[in-house]
């Protein structure tokens, strides 16, 4: 499939058809759009558009062969252009994002930790964590892409700094600080307090709509 | 200030202006939507748009008095109405939000989690973890409005189930499992596989702009 343009809203629904879609027992050889739509909640123009936009295997009547849309879903999200990340921080979300076994779905691999403040190597989960200074050799060492912070907001530019010194180009920030970087690298912002506040927002509609 | 129409950009940067502005100095009396947008990386016009909606203490040259102007964002965000939260769920994600501290700021307490597999209450993060089964009493009797999904993948529509039977008005779901919910009921979807694909689709772009 050529490049195409995609929307924010199309790209947050494609990881859950490909989830779904996964997900279906092995006897299940075909779906189409509309079994999709009608299982997700999602509008069936929507779903025929977006699958139509990352793959041409739709069939009147039988609608797509499992194996071949999940293929063609990966291979338009890039999954399986493996990458490697590691985080910068310590504590319990860094713990569990270490521990997390569910990022295999993304391509994506966290190689280890890094932690400002700690000067030995110590495992967390059965991954080594380094203290910050080994960051750029292991950056180079190990091939790693992505650098995810999640260290204390005060601490959370020069994290991010020193990642981007270490040759990152993408940064996947946890913490709520705005990060200034250059225009090659990629920022993806993961703002649990914003999240919250969204979902508050949504029940103060709902409550004002009457339901 | 009445109830105004808000973009879902606006509302991922008024969390943003919020948390900038409260770090401020204490000395810092006043802000200037051009000191905001540029300290943030954000256009002047957006901030401007986004400040004379929730406040209408702007103030030529002066700007506006950054007390007033936290107090205007936290009462649009509705924040002052504090919300309890139960998660169902266990794991390591528990863990770590059940002892994140950072939630004052988004006007919610997450009271308890209740685990859908042990029988016995016993503690994490110095906060009690119930058994299922005590869900629909620990929420009436804790006036619980919000509730999080943490379980495995399979389990997801039926612990959104039993929030929804305990009186739960609005989900908080981190698994990638598309829930149903009566229309009444707020979702917000929190996933992660989603975020790091988007960074990656960034990184993609950047890398065929030539960037």
């Amino acid at each position: 499939m050529d490049s195409v343009k995609i929307s924010n809203n199309m790209l947050e629904r494609m990881p859950i058809y490909l989830n779904y879609i996964k997900g279906l027992p092995k006897s299940t050889k075909n779906i189409s759009a509309t079994k999709i739509a009608n299982a997700l909640g999602f509008g069936e123009v929507s779903v025929r558009k977006d699958l139509a936009k990352v793959s041409d295997g739709g069939r009147c009547k039988l609608g797509y062969v499992c194996e071949e849309l999940i293929n063609d879903i990966e291979e338009f999200l890039d999954i399986k252009h493996f990458m490697n990340a590691v985080i910068v921080g310590k504590g319990e979300f860094v713990k569990a994002l270490l521990g997390y076994d569910g990022f295999s779905g993304s391509g994506v691999n966290i190689a280890a930790a890094l932690d400002m403040e700690r000067k030995e190597i110590h495992d967390i989960e059965e991954k080594e964590t380094y203290p910050i200074r080994e960051l750029k050799s292991f950056c180079k060492s190990h091939g790693i892409e992505i650098g995810i912070v999640m260290v204390p907001e005060e601490n959370a530019q020069a994290a991010c700094d020193q990642l981007i010194e270490a040759g990152i180009e993408a940064i996947w920030n946890f913490t709520s600080v705005y990060l200034n970087v250059p225009e090659n690298v990629a920022v993806q912002n993961e703002n649990i307090i914003t999240s919250i506040i969204k979902l508050r927002m949504q029940m103060k509609e709902k409550s004002e709509a009457g339901l």
